[in-house]
């Protein structure tokens, strides 16, 4: 079932790798199927080396395994999380990526610094609040999902597409599991350049009216980057 | 038409995924035929694995396609400036390589601090006053040219081929796109250099001697680096 | 003898490269068989370009050469001292990987600052105290084991596999010599995050529950990361 | 005439290109025929990517081109004065490898903080004066020499095989060419290693009997270091 979402699911596994964003058997990428409300993820601990699409398991909005010989990802209930909060995604991606998971373990949103920023994500990225223990003592990755959905209160996920959570790392998503995999290495990228930035001059910050311009430049009703 | 200019551009364009200066679809290239005043610049957002030379677009000075089936790249209007106000240059390069980004991001000019930095930059590579809001709001990319030649009122351009924009990044430029791209190329190194050098050492300033000595090295009507 | 475990050494080595673990001939990687108690390593000195699995030296653990025509690695008595002392592990990986060595030359244990660290390393990797003038002067390498052991006092050195050596830099371990190398990519990563996370927020800290929610969920008696 | 040694410094330079040590055309490596005096230097300005070994170019130690279609390397005279100062080296490499030059930029010796530093280089690599006005409006790359040699008064050449010029970049020697290029590589590695240990603990020292003792364990005439 589901083979178009699982090769894109799988191809979209190995883009993380080739995005430098991945190491060991670290990061996962899920996809979802609206109409059935099925999502295809990468399982636990497979070596990218020897993955293959037949692996990708098939679990439904509960968690339940409804395809696949494999255990889903330790971090399924946190993607299912998101889907269920955020109807307008498509797929989740999760990594360790260097400067974005920095960010993550120092607590801190990674700011809106530049165009490169604002082209992807409207505003900053925020990082999520700690879990408390209560939480981690609990179901722990469905958790991980509530705290990032907290993060959205105000703010709409389908314009910043991207959270940090906690001591942990970084979370993306996207209409498609392409998507998603770009949105993370833009992340990545964003963070890396912030913290050169703040090296270089602490005290900056973004003009409100350029992250306005750029974001609606590549994603506003009037957008005029790229062809038509 | 232009035919030996939209390889020489195709190419360049490819040589600034090749040197590590892009991420994704971000960057583009542009030359100039000095003779018609038509410029061949990359299409808007298309994807460096799969575009061709045929892809490249043609336009007139005011930003009118000539040639091609494909949107140009959504920084023409800056080339174009930048070809009005600066006669010598035959090609405009930007990026969003990372430490010259960061660089523009903290609103900081980079400094030359070494030979490296003034064997191809005469001065501190300018970094521009921010955008008004008034500036942002109209005719944005034009603008941004503006500001990249306000830079330079009491500086030659082709002196110091670069400028940095401030919060988005990089732009450079040459005789030719090979020349643009190289000075890319010098331009993101030098802002990694220079990044180290103040972490180790925030006071150091640049023998002003010594800049004079290596751009004329080079660049001076008595050079002597490299063949005759 | 031992072409097993020599084959596997032999390919942990190479790993060590394939990592980026590795410039020119620095890091080694020794297994023990524990029936009967002999020791494979990498010989001193031999570019990875050229050497072979029969390269691979042959010792016992008092570092008489048993099998092969080349000089064991002079660091041989710190894998010997690490043999004798934690009983638990059948390889050890001596690299100077450019961030864990910096750690170490920082004489700064790495912190845990993220699941990223506790999903691999209980605790913080201690950094060992200098050695003494004393220590120096004697059986340096055997003293370099001692400040390692001594650093595992109060710790388990099976669920923080590693260890940083004051002024020097990493020592990793594991069940075989694949494990061990995994955990030097994970200690190079792990250093190179935190030193981007204490850049970012230099006040950071990590909390104790998510420490044990990450390491037990791999690890612990109840661990359910990964394939059954 | 000396067709060995072209083929060691041709290859050598390569070699540069290889380690990650050289952008565009920066670069060059020397080596001296001790009988004849005659050194073989790259032609300067030329790309790695179509230089060949014919392209070598031979001078005397007065700087004559005896052999050679093309100008030798507009460093040569550097290259010249540091053979007629320091009678025990064969050969010279000049880069503007990243870290070493920005270490040089901001004019600090690299100091010796671990047992990588110490395995090669026997104290802190020195920073050079910064040249007068006069040096500079003198014979420019022959007082370049001039500042590396004074910085070697009271150090032997032989046992720390490299410096960093004030504001310019890293020279590092050795008896062959290929040596000249390991020390280029352990150069850089180690002055990166210095930026991130000064940046997680900036009051660390290097104890000076560990310095002794891991130079002597690879270089001293109780070497026990490598192969027989």
């Amino acid at each position: 079932m589901l083979e178009n979402l699982k090769q894109s699911v799988f191809e979209a596994n190995i883009d993380l790798v080739r995005h430098g964003l991945v190491v060991l058997t670290w990061g996962n990428v899920s996809a979802i199927d609206r109409e059935t409300n099925l999502v295809v993820i990468k399982p636990s601990g497979v070596s990218y080396d020897t993955m293959t699409v037949e692996d990708m398991v098939v679990v439904d909005l509960d968690g339940n395994v409804v395809e696949g010989n494999l255990r889903p990802s330790s971090d399924t209930p946190t993607h299912l999380a998101l889907y269920r909060a955020f109807e307008g995604i498509g797929a989740v991606v999760h990594t360790h990526s260097t400067y974005a998971t920095a960010w993550a373990q120092a607590c801190r949103a990674i700011p809106s610094l530049g165009t490169t920023h604002a082209d992807t994500f409207h505003h900053d990225v925020p990082c999520t609040a700690p879990l408390t223990p209560e939480q981690i003592a609990g179901n722990y990755e469905a958790e991980t999902g509530t705290v990032i959905i907290d993060a959205f209160k105000s703010m709409d996920p389908m314009h910043t597409p991207a959270a940090i959570v906690a001591h942990h790392g970084p979370f993306t998503w996207g209409s498609t599991a392409q998507a998603a995999v770009q949105n993370a290495v833009v992340l990545e990228e964003v963070a890396k350049m912030a913290t050169i930035t703040l090296a270089v001059n602490p005290a900056v910050k973004m003009d409100e009216h350029l992250i306005e311009k750029h974001y609606s430049r590549k994603h506003g009703k009037n957008a005029y980057y790229g062809q038509k």
